[in-house]
């Protein structure tokens, strides 16, 4: 297949406005010229609704950074000039694998073509989501049914309708921070719900004690209290727990669970539980890793446990993470007790149905149980030692780390690498990690920065490690240049191969080098990222303090100032 | 692969709510039963949110009706006793070239299991649309590009998102009457914008002026006028026109489509066009058939021609009619030059991305020249092939029809049938074709009644004709049996077959017939759909009239209440 245009130079980038006759040399360039266009004669140009406007000022030249992050992906053989991210919970680790497995299961049916099996989602992807759940993993106490789950375009898409049918606009969700950085644009992009960062009075919330019966809990009455009465006639709707949880990478223990449920009841909560990181636990050699494993909230029994109405209890989790997905859009919804948000689940997610090729594709996964059983045993084994080599790396430069055994990521301790000042001026405290990320950038590597999830201690960062073994160290020796450090050498490892597999599979990373060129045709990236989006939209404090629009100052604030509204939150 | 499930019997029907343990032979007893849970001892019931009580409402235990009709698919040897679908937009005239060439297609890069390469959506898809578009059926003025579209999982998505951004929560939009009946429920769903029905003064909408020059704004003005009036604080914001027209199947003339743009000048309104159908127009054999071929917006200079600023000019297109891809979920959404709106669907777009397979397979039938020219020139042959035979029928029976060139349909004037009473009963003028409705829905043949449409002439019902011969015949011999008729023998025909194909491939409704089994293992429908529907569900206006609550009446009476509130709009 060829992805070649028939109409216009396969250099035009959609997400940045940049018409085919562009130069794509330079972003500044590109931007400026979107703006020209004037509307002809004495025509009306039309408005936008107040909502639609509002939406629009979120959209700023700034995603484009994003937008490259996405488009000009590292690869070693095709393009080494590429930006390695780190940056966001991709797991490239199975990609070989999967692809193979893809090409040689695709059995698509006639009503795959047409509206389907059912209104409200495919009887195929319900079963094949039932039987992912009625598994040791999530052991639910009584089993999941088709009648208790919907289906719709991944979690972000699903929480944007549950919290539509929860909580009223303006109402409050509270969260124990650090916490998922999607969650904000996943619950008030359409629904205007708002979260509520939870703070632990004990610590930054990423150690043991706040994933463990009543001391999880600690800060939330508090929280919950002054939100409360700063926001007259506005009620909290409920709670989201992560776990396991991201970005800490641990998961609760079945008393925190229990605790949450006690305090849903008490103050008549919903209690949400993203569970997308469910099967994405390991075990690794570091003597450090917690040993918590994941236990669901479908294997809880709320009522007797905790005192709480089981209709409090919904539950989501996806394709995307535990599998490798992120691309095919596939989430699920479970609500065992609760007719009521299952039906208005029902009357929304028509609106936001799930793809039939990635439905049959990801069931295929299911009902494949020795494929589904090797991959996910494979899973765990490579993430285990992508988790083992990047701690050592820490560990090698004594940079500290929150241990974590689930998930893609790990939270990376990089104050002391945080700049005081850029052109003689002294930056703020949150300016400081803009400016780190930033430097990583023009490194090529993207990393996120602790704020970005409420994480309290300023110089956290997220990583991930999931990636192909060739991308890891490029990204881990990029990170090396923009920190400063002298270069580690990585000791060699043995691929862990997956049982089962037909015929020879390439390794995880050089599938990628191989067909990456047949996707990705458009130019790498001449001008620094940093640079150009930084020179286009200065911070009226940047203006402020500083007249000129390219001062290393000016980029940093405008750094800042994107971070706070990111649109890329994986 | 088996689609079997691990853990629980596969006669569970996940949209009625019925438990694995329940028995499946009655939508009666199942509904009942899913109501008698009841919550444990002392502990609260959590309430949902306001908004989220309203979309709860909407689901009606009627909805149930809609999902058998699509789970229990009528297939001529594997499921006889099924529903032949006859009611919604549907093309399975190609499905066996269509599954063909997906079998050998597919080619998953390792970006499509990743967020992919763009953040507003896959590049690849941009590329497909692009070349969709400049093509000489849109012959647009000006190359469309990239940055000029956005994509979405179908149309109704889009239109719920285009609409949050082009108006307030209980603003109008315009619509031409009749109309598709999917709009009001995208457009309100979410966004909670109103479509206000605009019925010319000269004739029912369908005739050959309301969709020429200045007659096919007739009505617009004053219709326009009074909903203001009506509704003091709202605003009028936009004109929606669907062309190729659903549900009559014609299209506009030019001087039509400036009309509409001098309209939309004038009262400073967006102007939103679904051409959904821009592919699916045909030339047949019938004598009546209308001339007017597709013209799309693209191809208009809206300010020349029409005085009209172009940035008031949205389209909409998708995958899901012209290349019988519903269950894909692509749709895509282009304006080419308002930078605003496209910013404000980048915002919310991020939450309803397409899914990668689909992406892939779709972009392969795009960028294979030889397969796409066949398959729409085939396509095209096959629909005009259905619609002979389906005119013939009509013309047969004497049952009056308007003439289409364009569209899945046919609209049919099944007046004459319409029952006058029940049970002694007088039926009301909207309660007729409730009452027909039913009676074919008893003969196990779905069509869908004009009210639904918004058409004003009751006794008009909508039926699709781009079924499998095998389908189209049983459907039609159905309709008989439901309307009295005798039956009509249809001539032979040769299938038309598609240029190209490598080896054999199965006529259309073949296949379905062949995999039908392995996807399909719900029972067949034991009891009467509409009879254990309307028994559980009474309208308050049924049961003042009659007290008993499975008579005759009040069956016809809860269907006329369902229709109102109709969830399948295709």
């Amino acid at each position: 297949m060829s992805c070649a245009p028939a109409c216009f130079p396969v250099n035009g980038c959609p997400a940045l406005g940049v018409a085919p006759s562009s130069p794509a040399s330079s972003l500044l360039s590109t931007m400026t010229a979107t703006r020209r266009r004037e509307a002809p004669g004495t025509l009306r140009k039309p408005a936008l609704s107040s909502r639609g406007s509002a939406h629009r000022d979120k959209v700023t030249p700034f995603w484009s950074i994003f937008d490259r992050i996405l488009c000009d992906c590292f690869c070693a053989t095709r393009n080494p000039g590429g930006i390695v991210n780190m940056g966001i919970a991709n797991n490239y680790l199975m990609e070989a694998e999967l692809l193979d497995f893809f090409h040689r299961h695709l059995e698509l049916h006639p009503s795959d073509l047409t509206y389907g099996t059912s209104l409200f989602g495919s009887t195929r992807l319900f079963r094949a989501f039932c039987k992912h759940y009625n598994s040791p993993a999530f052991s639910p106490i009584k089993p999941v049914t088709p009648d208790q789950l919907l289906t719709g375009p991944g979690c972000g898409s699903l929480l944007d309708q549950v919290f539509e049918h929860l909580a009223d606009a303006h109402d409050g969700v509270l969260i124990a921070a650090p916490y998922y950085n999607g969650f904000e644009a996943d619950l008030s992009c359409r629904s205007n719900v708002e979260c509520v960062p939870v703070y632990s009075d004990m610590g930054d919330g990423t150690e043991a004690a706040s994933f463990e019966g009543a001391t999880a809990l600690r800060g939330f009455e508090a929280t919950q209290r002054a939100w409360l009465e700063q926001h007259p006639g506005q009620q909290i709707r409920a709670v989201v727990v992560c776990n396991p949880n991201n970005p800490v990478g641990r998961c609760y223990t079945r008393s925190a669970l229990v605790e949450y449920g006690s305090f849903a009841e008490k103050h008549d909560l919903h209690l949400v539980f993203d569970e997308i990181y469910a099967l994405s636990t390991f075990e690794s050699h570091s003597d450090e890793q917690p040993t918590q494993p994941f236990i669901s909230a479908l294997s809880i029994d709320w009522a007797v446990e905790a005192g709480c109405h089981p209709a409090r209890l919904h539950v989501l989790s996806s394709a995307s993470k535990d599998f490798g997905l992120n691309g095919f859009r596939i989430g699920t919804f479970v609500s065992q007790n609760n007719e009521d948000l299952i039906r208005a689940m029902k009357a929304t997610s028509k609106l936001y149905m799930v793809s039939s090729p990635a439905d049959a594709l990801f069931a295929a996964i299911i009902h494949d149980e020795g494929f589904h059983r090797d991959f996910v045993a494979t899973n765990r084994a490579r993430m285990a030692q992508a988790y083992d080599l990047v701690t050592r790396w820490c560990r090698h430069h004594s940079i500290g780390y929150t241990p974590t055994n689930a998930g893609h990521f790990v939270l990376v301790d990089l104050e002391r690498f945080l700049p005081d000042q850029v052109d003689g001026h002294e930056l703020a405290q949150e300016e400081r990690e803009g400016a780190l990320w930033a430097k990583a950038l023009e490194n090529k590597v993207s990393i996120t920065p602790g704020s970005n999830y409420r994480h309290p201690h300023t110089g956290t960062f997220r990583l991930t490690f999931t990636l192909g073994r060739p991308a890891l160290l490029e990204g881990l020796s990029r990170l090396e240049a923009a920190l400063a450090l002298l270069h580690w050498t990585a000791p060699d490892e043995v691929q862990v191969e997956m049982k089962g597999m037909e015929g020879e599979v390439p390794a995880a990373g050089d599938l990628e080098q191989a067909q990456w060129a047949s996707m990705h045709r458009r130019p790498s990236i001449s001008t620094s990222l940093v640079d150009a989006a930084a020179a286009t939209h200065i911070s009226a404090e940047a203006r402020s303090r500083d007249s000129s629009t390219d001062s290393a100052l000016s980029k940093v604030l405008a750094a800042t100032e994107m971070l706070k509204n990111r649109p890329c939150a994986c």
